[in-house]
């Protein structure tokens, strides 16, 4: 077992190759915390018993397979998020920690999980090895094992046979963000143009892809900086119409250039993730009757358009938040919506995001787990990562 | 005659007593101008040959009866107003002016006629006598008499028997506004609040009535003044649930004062016509899904809204214009709306705003009447009258 930990951590630490657990056959593992604050104080790995064999009525006995940590996660954990999680006390640590009277915050939103036993009534919808995503908010994915009530899950069609582990890790949030902006405000037809800034955001990045999937042009605006061409030929690679910056917007002659691109054809869906002044600027491009659909504000600057383009121009202005979809629809739809983006996946059309995998082995004690688990959030705080971390906890 | 005319003067100066044409029997009148530019220098009065006194086919003879002055029609005549009127060359003066190579704009937006002739074909919905109100924007109103497509008008139900001729004119812009506002983004049920500000201005106080008569509830905002107290009990008086001023919006106790009214039942439209950080603070009132309907920018600020509110509380912003309304719904529902405004007003449950009438009368000539015309503008510029002008040209 030494041998094993110290080949783990000298060929790549934090980021290991994937390890049997060797010293927790039969305990399951989460990244939890009692008290909001910096992931980098309050996160810590807790030990919990096997869950019973057999699941309750209508829920899924799940292996978490991969976990991503999204950027929202850790305002979740600093307590400034508008959604917040419940507290769990059915861990049942040794230590009294996640039992009752010692309740528990589980972190991370999104995952994929493994179907690994299913009670009565879900054996109709799920079967053992059925791949599975978390749809509920907030109910805690960084971790090995649970139980979950079926209707927090929805399936991801073809499981391991149609996608790999990361593709399905990343398939609930930033796809389903941006192929439902592009279909719930506007009808939009092949041919027709949409506007987005933070255009090399994994939202940005997904929706060039469905866009060009489904015939509508894009125009993505994008921060200047040094490296802007690579930028520019990475963003036209995967599907990109045009790619501008910021800076191109106060150019009196984008404008020209734009109804140039657009034969004047009117641009009635803008995505924005930035807020601020580039907003503004992006939201003069709109046409009449469009629809400016909020799902981020990067610049952390309030959106502030005139209002004459609300009364004159008939702008609509929307946000999006796509755990709020899967709150509001039906299962059947979520069901539908899975199986669009898996499609798009196989055909090539929809990338896995850049992403590195954190692996918590099972080889790691609770506190050198915690240790290391805080100093993946010290990194991802500083910016050292460049890509999306997917967490794996055995 | 000239005793009629000083009698006109002494009396009340531009703003007489009725009076019957005498020097121009036959000619129409026209408050016309060749360019954009300010009111007090552009603006002349036009004196026009006698209409066909058959109507072509689908047309209408129509006398103006009253013509509101609203402040975008001093936009339209500057030039700064996104709708534009079109130069007509009709009107034939002796001079050129108006005829063909020297066309005028005729200014006016909003406009209260009677029918004087019926085309063939407009036969079986209008009669000679009927009150009309011109839903065409800009066509052109301050005038006397002219000849109309059936299209561009509605009738007001019951006309003369049911109305003054101050409260038709007075119904096409800001009473729909009102009422539309109502109807077209959220489906209000009695109890349910609405949240305005600008609470006294014209459409303000429609919004106020018509609210009252539906059963929603209002909380209103005004700026503070030195006689608010004056202000509450007026709005108090035509339905108003609650004023507030925009200072109150700052203070703390304003949050439980709201919800102690409300019941904690969420506001799910708030109106705005002015724009600014105002708004920005009526915004943080609204509850989940609310929709904030701009129309109008009085203090020339951009709407500017944190996007949390948009992402989290699904909140929409959108914009209003009546003259967008009428160019794209049907007739029908014109008629309909024209109904149930006149309903309100005869059930005295809706109030013709206090105005003043300026009447251009027959025996001035047209240079003395541009003179009275271009004086009236300059006081209006100055903000000297409290009231809404109504133009009556002979």
């Amino acid at each position: 077992m030494f041998s094993t930990r110290s080949l783990t951590r000298s060929l790549r630490p934090l980021v290991s190759v994937r390890l049997f657990s060797t010293t927790h056959p039969c305990l399951g593992r989460a990244v939890v915390y009692t008290e909001n604050g910096d992931p980098t104080s309050v996160l810590q790995i807790l030990s919990y018993p096997p869950i019973p064999a057999t699941p309750p009525p209508n829920s899924l006995n799940i292996k978490y397979l991969l976990s991503p940590i999204n950027p929202a996660d850790i305002n979740v954990i600093e307590g400034v998020y508008p959604s917040k999680p419940t507290r769990t006390d059915s861990l049942g640590n040794s230590s009294g920690l996640g039992s009752e009277g010692h309740p528990v915050f589980i972190g991370g939103n999104e995952g994929l999980a493994e179907v690994t036993a299913v009670g009565q009534g879900a054996d109709g919808m799920y079967k053992v090895g059925d791949w599975v995503v978390v749809t509920k908010q907030q109910s805690g994915t960084w971790m090995s094992e649970r139980n979950i009530p079926a209707p927090d899950v929805a399936r991801v069609p073809g499981g391991r046979a149609a996608l790999t582990e990361a593709a399905g890790a990343t398939l609930t949030v930033n796809p389903p963000t941006a192929y439902n902006m592009l279909h719930d405000f506007v009808k939009l037809e092949a041919g027709d143009w949409v506007i987005q800034n933070g255009a090399n955001s994994a939202v940005g990045q997904a929706v060039i892809q469905i866009a060009a999937a489904e015939g509508y042009k894009t125009i993505n605006l994008v921060r200047n900086r040094d490296n802007i061409d690579r930028l520019k030929d990475q963003l036209t690679k995967l599907g990109a119409t045009h790619v501008l910056t910021y800076d191109d917007l106060t150019d009196k002659s984008t404008r020209d250039k734009i109804k140039q691109w657009t034969g004047g054809k009117p641009i009635r869906l803008g995505l924005n993730c930035v807020g601020g002044k580039e907003t503004t600027l992006m939201a003069r491009y709109l046409g009449q009757d469009a629809h400016l659909v909020s799902y981020g504000a990067m610049s952390k600057q309030p959106l502030s358009l005139p209002t004459s383009l609300f009364i004159f121009k008939n702008l609509t202005a929307n946000g999006f938040w796509q755990s709020q979809w899967y709150k509001t629809r039906p299962s059947q739809e979520r069901d539908k919506l899975m199986q669009k983006l898996v499609g798009y996946i196989n055909a090539g059309k929809l990338q896995t995001p850049d992403h590195e995998i954190l692996h918590i082995t099972g080889n790691l004690s609770d506190e050198e787990a915690t240790s290391a688990v805080r100093e993946a959030f010290k990194k991802l705080s500083e910016g050292r990562y460049g890509k999306k971390i997917l967490l794996k906890v055995d």
